[in-house]
């Protein structure tokens, strides 16, 4: 027995992409109606199947034949950095060295050194439009790291910027703390000493405050080893943090098959990750989370092994990676195209990927990116003939309407 | 001696990217001033040399340190066409075979099919907003082929179409007949025949009724021969329009260097250009139009001859390609960063290639693509703190306001 005098938000005549099949199919419902009731999913089905509903007192919204999906899920942004790089992007291309741009103040350190000198309004101002061109895209849920502060004040301040950003827009925010992504000029040569910062001083401190959901490392020749890596981890299993990584995106150190044994929600990158690494992550439920806006820009050509994803069914996330260096892209739309021009991903795949694998990577699976009765009705309306179309067309953005917990925001 | 008593909008503490440096530079000014009167630029210079001005009847404008550039000119798309080609792509990225591809009815001949069968009602509704995402971006001028019809009548009916569209937006269009595209599988096997409708049919239709400002033709392996494109080339020349050619993009067949001795406007893809076709164009005046969004699309690794260009000083045009088939992407500042990113032009080179080059590529150097005395108020504003940044930073849209012959538009 359905029960409509609950619902508040009926659409009719819609086609559903439910993304409840993990990126083998849309797990399409054509000719179908879904009611919203209490900011969740309270039923789907055939527009045949739909009950009587009361029309006075329910927000009726003829789909007319478009389509809906779950909201758009960005599971790893760096949406939060003062300055910009445009300067040392451009000296790259005329040419200039790079002791040269290193002497202009390029690289990593311009990016901490910006955000160290900028008020939490400054980073708020700069971050809050790229969040907002996600939104318009049809993003509900967004991951925010830290790692641009790089001392216990500023990675603060950031993680704070990210609360305030979900303050101000309908946007589910998860936050991470990524202490671990550079090290500081000022720890130049002491990586062991800046690491027992990162567990011993802002952890702590981070978690005392509620700052961040998840701890993140990068684990790389120019980043972090795996010691320092698994230090990182252990310090944030001891507070209850669940984990992730930034791992063989450059060379294969084996930080996907460490975060593996601590049970990480996700390993991003992972161009050259290997079949042992593959199989460390479908034994613990991982996701992989794959960037194609870093591949695009840095210009690589090492491809994440996908056929070894597909092989031994490890859920694949994708994300913009937005952030100054390597990835200055902040449109999801985008990475459903470069996913599949780029990293050859189905459309239903790569739509998996910003809806039920995003959410998945986010530890969100039981409440967002699928359209399930129960779920959070978080939901993008858009005109479009078939769902391939969000990956293939880029530059007209279909989204007609979006809804966040119930509530028509777009 | 200034008369300012003519000015109707007055831009002040603004920098400008003059863009009259022919790419070399952006021709900036930093802290200046620009006038417009009658829907031309009738002043420009430094704040400190700004004449006296009546307050009361000028309307002025606080660029409060903001960029404004000439407004954008896209040079190269296919924006009009029917139906959509995302089945196509889905399956190729499922791995379905070409034969299956082409018994579901892809390739060109689909978008043939669909545009035929498409009122021109239904063409203007799809087109639309492709150009509305264009000009949202900043473009002003647009350049819109035919080569979906394929017959008279369908070829015509693209044309109108391009001319509706310069009436529904503030956005001067150009429109070139492309009846040369592709063989329609009615004249399979007589490509001499169709040729010769091209030349004798439809191009006299169209030059009657003013359709078209060039054409273009697509010489390829794929496409038309050297000999067909000559004789389409002399048949335009006949009618006094200017001619333009899709050339050596997947291999080196000549026919750059046969468009110079017709004294074409550009020639555009051109990965396969050699040095004797670079000299080629350099004599005779010749634009480059190069087209990321296609070698990307198309995962093409044969780069434009960069080196040879610049050598001989060839001025390099950058453009959508927007198309159903190789480029379904109508986006211009995905372009700037593309051009920057894969091609590795230098930002003051792309943005050289939508403003000043785009707009020799069109014949209108002498009144678009600069910001200079006289020339067309096309003007847009932007919130960005150096030019780079419109390469160099993707999705947060930085424009604030569009000017359109002197009008404020966005
Ligand atoms: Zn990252
Ligand atoms: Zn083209």
């Amino acid at each position: 027995m359905i029960n409509s005098h609950s619902w508040q938000t009926l659409y009719i005549n819609v086609n559903l992409a439910t993304m409840s099949d993990g990126g083998n199919s849309y797990g399409e419902m054509n000719q179908a109606a879904l009611a919203v009731s209490q900011g969740k999913i309270a039923w789907l089905g055939l527009m045949s199947e739909l009950p009587d509903y009361d029309h006075s007192t329910i927000k009726v919204v003829d789909g007319e034949g478009k389509w809906l999906t779950p909201g758009l899920i960005d599971c790893h942004t760096h949406l939060v950095y003062g300055g910009s790089r445009a300067n040392e992007f451009e000296m790259r291309l005329q040419g200039k060295s790079y002791q040269e741009i290193a002497a202009a103040g390029g690289g990593i350190v311009s990016t901490v050194t910006a955000t160290r000198a900028a008020s939490e309004e400054t980073l708020f101002n700069a971050a809050l439009p790229r969040l907002q061109a996600l939104h318009e895209q049809g993003v509900t849920t967004v991951e925010i790291k830290s790692g641009y502060g790089l001392d216990t004040k500023n990675e603060v301040k950031m993680l704070k910027v990210a609360e305030q950003l979900a303050q101000a827009l309908p946007v589910t925010v998860k936050k991470t703390f990524l202490g671990a992504h550079a090290l500081p000029t000022e720890y130049k040569d002491k990586p062991q000493d800046y690491i027992d910062l990162v567990c011993n001083e802002m952890m702590p401190v981070v978690v005392e405050h509620k700052l961040a959901d998840s701890v993140d490392v990068f684990c790389e020749g120019v980043g972090f080893n795996l010691a320092q890596t698994e230090q990182v981890f252990s310090a944030a299993k001891k507070h209850g943090l669940s984990v992730k990584v930034h791992a063989e995106q450059l060379s294969n150190l084996g930080a996907t098959e460490l975060a593996a044994t601590y049970n990480a929600l996700s390993s991003d990158h992972i161009e050259f990750l290997d079949e042992a690494g593959v199989k460390a992550m479908k034994k613990s439920g991982m996701t992989a989370v794959l960037l194609p806006g870093a591949f695009y820009f840095l210009r690589e050509t090492q491809l994440p092994p996908m056929d070894l994803l597909r092989k031994y069914d490890v859920p694949m996330a994708l994300a913009t990676d937005a952030n100054p260096g390597t990835s200055p892209l902040h449109n999801i739309q985008l990475m459903l195209n470069m996913g599949c021009t780029l990293f050859r991903l189905t459309p239903s795949e790569a739509l998996a990927g910003v809806t039920c694998h995003g959410a998945k990577a986010l530890g969100l699976s039981a409440n967002k990116g699928q359209l399930a009765v129960g779920f959070d009705a978080d939901i993008a309306l858009w005109s479009i003939s078939q769902p391939a179309e969000l990956c293939y067309q880029f530059g007209v953005n279909p989204l007609v309407s979006l809804m966040k917990n119930g509530e028509q925001v777009i």
